[in-house]
């Protein structure tokens, strides 16, 4: 077999193939892995393909979405048989595609396979900085990197000495959240499910305190007491009772910037959110966000963020597993907060 | 009796007593009319206060949150055994405060009662222009006014030809929302409880389409077919069900400005909003706000807003009663729906 270091090479091509809609809790089984033979390393001449080596895989909460079958305008929905797909760092191996040729290193939508070809360029970026490990690139230096950035400094639009709270703190987003509210001088606070999880926020991330939602039976209580002026900025990415406590200690003219609900996904029916009102007391804007409205900042947000990692000023953790058939245990594993850090499956380090 | 023309004169002043706090729908119980004898008309000469007739009282649905022993920030609580407080037009009898002399005629919050002892002037605006019917001044010209100009040129920040959804729509706000969405070149649907006021819309109010949600079994589906390119705009006076169903239904990047909920003010526990995850999908803004906010505009307002009453361009629908005594069934029919227009009770019309 070979490694498809070769052109027209004929090698083998794993997948994580998904199987059928899921509803509730989602499960390995929900995913199958399988082999495709024969995989020729060459992109038809009449096309504008390229085609990659994947060779570090995304696990986001966001894909839950796209394992349901009700399709929303920014996650598409899978096809049951086909690989699952997400963001990932390969490396081209053929293009007709003239802005990539063979051995850039790029990130963006690609499948869960160890060879995908992509029609188009489109959302794909050409990594230009291999200083930095290239896993950053589907984490800190990639979607969930740029998330981070443009919900807190465009949505929630911070001030020095203002209180934050990120929910799903020591995910891939929240952990940036942190630092971000950190470098802007405000006092923030995250909230995660384990202890350990508290421990990096405080210790690792700088974050000003932490706690373990799992055990505050009242989060209305909890806010309260990490709060006592209340909250100007939420970044949210759990939704359910967590929003509904948080909305009742924002402060006038607060921000929430909803990122996601991971705390939804796996529910047929979301829970309700019953204390909306008081965003009129409290004059306080509940702001969705799409990533992909910030793509044409990435480049910006390279020179934001790079000198940061460089000085090791912003810090970034990952839990790495290694090998696509495990790819879907470390997805599912989002779900029950198995993951601390961002979650990455390794195909092929380079 | 004296009627109040002559200063130092003693006068009886009836009043709208506020019995206890209310759970559920208010009921004309809640609320008791008494007498007080010998009121002289003369503020103290230690004070700053200002003695006004009030001509004009204002019902708003906002009043049903301070018979509620919750406080908020910006809804105070009504006192038992005190008389219930709201918006009016009155005019100064005596008055300690030199920015208000006898004769002035004014608007802000007052009491409900023949006549009122402002301690303050906080709030309290005088009025210029009296080619105007006075009773504007607790409407169009008024808290409703502003709430519409700030909530729906600030807050909603319109744009020509965008779709806008106005509900409560021939409210005291929602009439002059709909109003303003017209002369901004945006498409506008107002929803309503009966088949008079869709008329009305429609018919005097200019609205492109108007529709009766008690006759809608399906709301996801009324609007589906009044929206079929969706919702860039929601001026927010209802919430639970309504909110809801809008929320699947708006545009990418469209706005929900929050007015108020009235749907929910009888409710213990409000009504969940289940469908929040939808305004990541579209990027959409919620945002509550407040009329306080936009008082610093409102010489601003009254310059926008006088040449289009005058040249008849903006119409204002009031329902107006006569006489304190008929004031509870006033406020509690808010909550039924029974005005047609902003209701107004009238005290003693100039």
């Amino acid at each position: 077999m070979a490694d498809g270091s070769e052109k027209n090479a004929v090698v083998s091509n794993k997948k994580v193939i998904f199987k059928d809609y899921v509803s509730g809790f989602p499960k390995e089984s929900d995913m199958a892995v399988t082999v495709d033979e024969n995989l020729t390393l060459k992109v038809a001449g009449d096309s504008k393909g390229i085609l990659v080596k994947n060779l570090y895989l995304s696990c986001d909460p966001y894909m839950r979405l796209s394992m349901t079958n009700r399709s929303s305008e920014i996650f598409g929905t899978y096809t049951p048989g086909a690989p699952i797909t997400g963001f990932g760092v390969g490396k081209v191996i053929d293009s007709r595609n003239p802005e990539f040729k063979e051995g850039d290193l790029v990130w963006g939508l690609t499948g869960w396979e160890e060879y995908s070809l992509l029609k188009s360029s489109e959302g794909l970026f050409k990594i230009h900085h291999t200083d930095i490990p290239l896993s950053y690139y589907i984490g800190i230096l990639g979607m969930p990197g740029l998330t981070a950035y443009g919900g807190f400094y465009e949505v929630c639009a911070p001030k020095k000495g203002e209180y934050v709270l990120v929910s799903a703190a020591s995910g891939a987003v929240g952990q940036l959240v942190g630092q971000f509210a950190k470098l802007m001088g405000c006092y923030v606070v995250g909230s995660a499910g384990t202890q350990d999880k508290v421990e990096l926020l405080k210790n690792k991330f700088g974050f000003d305190d932490a706690f373990n939602y799992k055990e505050e039976p009242d989060l209305n209580a909890a806010l309260k007491r990490y709060f006592p002026e209340g909250i100007d900025i939420y970044f949210e990415n759990v939704g359910g009772k967590m929003l509904d406590a948080v909305i009742l200690n924002m402060r006038v003219h607060g921000r929430i910037a909803v990122c996601g609900m991971i705390s939804q996904y796996n529910r047929d029916q979301p829970e309700g959110v019953h204390n909306l009102m008081s965003i009129v007391y409290k004059r306080v804007r509940i702001e969705g966000f799409a990533t992909v409205d910030y793509y044409p900042q990435y480049s910006k947000f390279l020179d934001f963020i790079l000198p940061y990692i460089r000085e090791g000023k912003v810090k970034y953790v990952e839990d790495i597993v290694e090998g696509l058939e495990n790819g879907p245990a470390a997805i599912i594993g989002l779900f029950s907060g198995r993951n601390v850090g961002k979650q990455v499956v390794v195909i092929a380090p380079q």
